[in-house]
């Protein structure tokens, strides 16, 4: 199934926006009078036909909308993104697949990368919702200092992965919440500092296993791990 | 900690081929003295003092070995090779680094791709071994029939991965043996026939949720949660 996205779905209309219209008219072929699946991120996919094209936009009549609950868990990763982006390209788009609530970038002590671009990322972010069917899409959160992101969120369990001396093991045991944060470090991990002021803002020290883990392997882990358990 | 594989260990002498040569040597400067860390792929961690040098090989003697026990569980996955390999290359370093006993390859009806550049894949599986502190390397096995594989192979526990009318799903409830074994398909995913031979081989259907997954990213989640289950 071949899904279109839109922002803009107001009553029964729907329009496409320019590089989804492209997609649907020049690549595709579409014309006046075809059908369409049509996704808004928040849940629901639109079988729509296809009314007026420019080439600009694309207006749709909606025909049916089937809404999807969103998923019970909600699991949210936190990244100090590496150095090299491919790698964390591909953990969003294999995060997404598999499913997560949010992805946020933080920049630690050791974070050799202290920006990213939002905008591509967004991009691969929609072609992977697209590709797993992912009706709710997940919150992206540009990236902030490691200290403003503890002030400001607080969750309801979150976890912190490290290499030794965790408190807790994610395994069969893991008592997981319906809301679960895991926090992974940068490669060249948390300090020890960071590490403190995490636990004291009451997020537990995780491991992941006994292996050593690229930063978006313990990620992916991470995320798999949370869903299945 | 930099690690040298050898394939060459006798009583307390190893050998490093040439390409470990160069690296040590040329890359590193490392000279007759300096110590060593080797891995056999078998368990075994040696600390050696580096002997004599050429161009072609380093003789090392051990001054110290740490054997790892193998892990309890045995994860061997078997996978439809991608058309593109990148997406396999990743798999193969990605589940080296979360733990698998062995990577088979097999041919469907509706594979794309017919064959695998194994040197390739085994310098990745070896430069993924090393930096995950892999003590024991996975097997690889080179590409055979869909049918061969299911004739020559009788796993204690074997899943085959589908998205429909799975009698199994993974998650916490499931159920695991010490001996796994977990079959994905191709990108046109296993035929109707496929699916019964390996049925009636005694493979159980098996979901990984709802949700539609590349091949790469099934094989990958299956890793990882076979792992953490």
């Amino acid at each position: 199934m071949q899904l279109f996205y839109s922002s803009r779905i107001e009553n029964s209309r729907i329009i496409l926006n320019e590089e989804e219209t492209r997609h649907a008219i020049s690549v595709l072929r579409k014309v006046p009078g075809d059908v369409l699946h049509v996704i808004d991120g928040k849940g629901n996919l639109f079988k729509a036909l296809i009314n007026k094209v420019n080439k600009k936009e694309t207006e749709l009549e909606i025909q049916e909308t089937k809404t999807y609950p969103k998923p019970e868990k909600e699991i949210h990763l936190v990244v100090a993104p590496t150095k090299n982006m491919d790698r964390m390209e591909w953990l969003l788009e294999k995060s997404i697949e598999i499913g997560l609530s949010s992805l946020s970038f933080i920049r630690c002590e050791h974070s050799e990368r202290k920006q990213v671009n939002m905008e591509r990322l967004e991009k691969i972010a929609l072609a992977a919702c697209k590709q797993s069917l992912t009706w709710h899409f997940p919150e992206l959160n540009d990236i902030v200092p490691f200290k403003n992101y503890l002030q400001s969120v607080h969750p309801m369990q979150g976890f912190i992965a490290v290499c030794k001396d965790a408190e807790s093991v994610l395994n069969k045991q893991t008592s997981l919440k319906e809301q679960v944060h895991l926090m992974i470090g940068p490669e060249g991990d948390f300090t020890e500092d960071e590490y403190m002021l995490a636990k004291s803002a009451g997020w537990i020290g995780l491991s992941l296993g006994n292996k050593r883990l690229r930063t978006e392997t313990a990620a992916l882990a991470g995320v798999v791990g949370l869903n299945f358990l």
